[in-house]
């Protein structure tokens, strides 16, 4: 991956925001190429009732290795869990361990189906990493799955192998964290995909799928003094999402609204304070062109709330629009080019207000 | 892996024991799921005469990542070693690399094989983690192998692919830790399963097995200053055990006594003080139920001595009453349900007493 | 690996040199065992046109775990690229993603393949870990590939899977460290295998291997005070290497001139200071003995100049004989034994002068 800096605020005095990005941390005055992801899956039926899955990933750094600087590429874990089905067509799933949390649409679409290069600041706030240790059940209704399996023969990017309904009971901590409170994060989404076919021979194949997301959680951010906050924060959304499959024009958008963990700069301490955020993105499939399945598509994105993961949990405040094109020139190779102007406000609470910057943004992506 | 404490001394004034296991994170106040092991075994003969094993596990956390807060999920090595086999049986075999350390029957059974939730605290005293770097030769005479793999072909929980006599030489301060002194640790141990075939029919197919360990090595444990002690401490042990397998109704006993590393409150300085202890385990074997091979359990447990892996190698006064059972529900899973009484001190110098507590602990195992 | 000190400046008053080595840390006053290398490669080819590697290493230690000691073990990335082959016989090649650099002979021989126990001072000072995150190409005439073939067959250790040409850009700050500048590391190598037969029945078979190498880059060492310098430090090199394969008898020998950081202990900063150094080698081929094929070598170097992977840049200052052999006793194991007599700088800016020492060094390597 690779990002140049057309022009931008990447550099400030302290106290303002610089451009940084919570998703993408070569975004900054360096530049250079960097490792997004290198992941290796192991997965495989034991039986005809259990599936294994695990997935690590060697883009992980450790800080304060020498001279207070990181080192890069240890391997950590990504998913680790178990399926045990309930019946023999494998609608209903139990899954224990480590995995997605079934919250927001974008959330659980993989990065390698994913077409813009990042996940939206909004619906990834929730679940930064998008993992957490619990136990899930998924059901998934035998004609839900036909559909979405002749999407995926259409090469349509699907949010993958999660059910059309999920509960889960989680640690709620965040990915790879450890377990601060004794209460547990409740998360419960339901997807469902409709056929058009019946409003007659203009909408013949598309399909529209609509949902929702709910999360109740008790949160401890990250504090600067060190350790986590000695208190739980409130931290509830509810989420609706509305994907048009593009055949060959799509539509896709997310919206939440909800309360969580924030860092007041008037007060100088973490509230509950009120989270809004989405995205909309049109995608047109210019379907085989002789050089590839080229893809185009463009992205409002909008958040206002806190960021979790962060130290403190500071305020984001972001408006961005993202232009670009996916290009799987060869079998394996995919690569992506984006314009994207960005204002935003750096994921650092003792910075204030919003750094704008127009990047153009490029990535490699090679998977097996 | 869930812990619930029904009743307990989970948090106490400073200076107090707080009810916690060194063998158990998640015995805490803030409790939650836990990732127990994840680990990937990598195996094959190279050569009729050579076989490798490589084991990592992802469920080590790293320390003081963000706000001083440690991030789990990294990979570790937990085995690497080369087996060379002499002779053609495979009866005598040198290992180089890092590997389980020949002490104490319970060290080297698996964790996937034990019954109980955890190993006990005196057995598992001398090496934290099992394992050390360095050379061991391992002999069985083929006919001991052959007790040892009809009584696998049973179902019994062994010890896993270990000779009746091994001798050992290691760098001795412990699973990935730096050598710190110059000296080696030198380990020994038997073990010889007895078939009581010939004490008339009562005893048909009935197997005991009788051994013993011993030790000496130099240790340098860690101190709260930073870095490890200045100078060596002698820890120079020897062991028991005994087992009646389970056929249906099982035995299994090992005690230890020696000396080594164990703060003294009274100087507040480091010294080598005596520590015994050890376990006493009832089994019995319910067999096929029909709705899987139920196994219910009880172990009583003590120990008085250091915990040399801990920071100034605190003394530990564990008594500990676990009733269990085991009970693989279906091919890959294995759930263990268990009811604790324990009373521990806490592995931490600067806090005194005993801590008490009943907890129900629940463990789900899959492998592959 | 087991190193034995016969007789050496292990340890010294505080701003002496002790006898280290920046190549093997287990040469110290406290020696030990060691686990050098544990890795894990998975390699495949995805179409026809494109090829993956991956390779991680177990021999990595996090710092400051528990007591501020570091704990080893940890898995961390060495390769991640993908190959993209441009025609169908494979000789020209784009390589994108974290791969070894194009820079010294040496550097690009794989450790399973090199003799002596370590990478010579002056060649690997350029790239220490030998890989970077980039881009390069690669191009090896056909003819050349076959000369490489025919010597590969032979059981010549070569320099492994590169190209007879290769230029790349790179982020220029090491092995999975965070670039810390916006200039990218330009690195260009050539070497070419000279078939000797023309001069004569002498020369039946004989190879000899011609090249050089460039680089140019700006780098910020890390510094005593935390993080990395605030300027950058030019680094620029050209090298030379010449290798006649041992059919019996063979001779490699590398040089390199340039400049880079260098610590400065008149005025206590970094600087540009030259930098100049290599090694000759004398290898000898007994063939297949009826015990193994055995090559006993020398090897004599020298490095006068920084070594910027350490803090603050220190000028290390090598003279170094070691004898040797290589003996592969088992078809998956190889054991060297070496005498080195070393007189060394301690890669330490605050510790001044050489120290001696005479070792015996062993290591016991496996592959699969």
């Amino acid at each position: 991956r690779y990002n140049g800096v057309l022009d931008g605020d990447v550099t400030a005095p302290a106290g303002q925001s610089r451009l940084r990005s919570v998703h993408d941390s070569s975004i900054n005055a360096d530049g250079g190429f960097s490792l997004r992801r290198v992941r290796l899956v192991l997965q495989g039926d034991v039986t005809d009732n259990i599936e294994l899955y695990l997935q690590h990933d060697f883009g992980t750094a450790v800080n304060s290795q020498s001279s207070a600087e990181p080192r890069q590429g240890f391997g950590q874990l990504r998913d680790a869990y178990v399926d045990v089905f309930l019946d023999r067509e494998r609608s209903f799933r139990l899954r224990f361990g480590q995995s997605k949390v079934p919250l927001g649409w974008e959330n659980l679409q993989s990065s390698s189906n994913r077409i813009p290069l990042d996940r939206s600041d909004a619906i990834n706030s929730a679940v930064p990493g998008e993992r957490d240790l619990g136990v899930t059940a998924y059901y998934t209704p035998p004609h839900v799955q036909r559909i979405w399996d002749r999407l995926a023969e259409d090469g349509q990017k699907l949010f993958g192998n999660y059910g059309a309904f999920g509960v889960g009971l989680y640690n709620g901590q965040g990915t790879n964290r450890v377990e601060r409170n004794d209460s547990l994060m409740k998360v419960a989404m339901a997807t469902w995909p409709f056929a058009l076919d019946g409003l007659g021979p203009l909408f013949r194949g598309q399909v529209l799928e609509l949902g929702g997301s709910a999360m109740l959680n008790r949160f401890r951010p990250e504090v600067r003094t060190g350790g986590v906050s000695a208190v739980d924060y409130r931290e509830d959304r509810i989420g609706l999402h509305a994907i048009l499959y593009p055949q060959p024009f799509g539509i896709q958008a997310e919206w939440v609204w909800g309360q969580g963990p924030q860092f007041d700069t008037a007060t100088q301490r973490i509230t509950e304070a009120p989270l809004e955020g989405g995205y909309v993105q049109l995608t047109y499939d210019l379907g085989e062109t002789g050089i590839g399945r080229i893809r185009p598509y463009g992205r409002w994105q909008r958040y206002r709330g806190g960021w979790k993961a962060a130290t403190n949990a500071p305020r984001l405040e972001t408006d961005e629009i993202e232009l670009g094109l996916e290009w799987p020139f060869m079998d394996a190779l995919e690569l992506t080019v984006a314009y994207a102007r960005m204002k935003r406000r750096e994921a650092d609470e003792r910075r204030l207000g919003q750094a704008e910057g127009d990047l153009i943004r490029t990535q490699l992506q090679w998977s097996y």
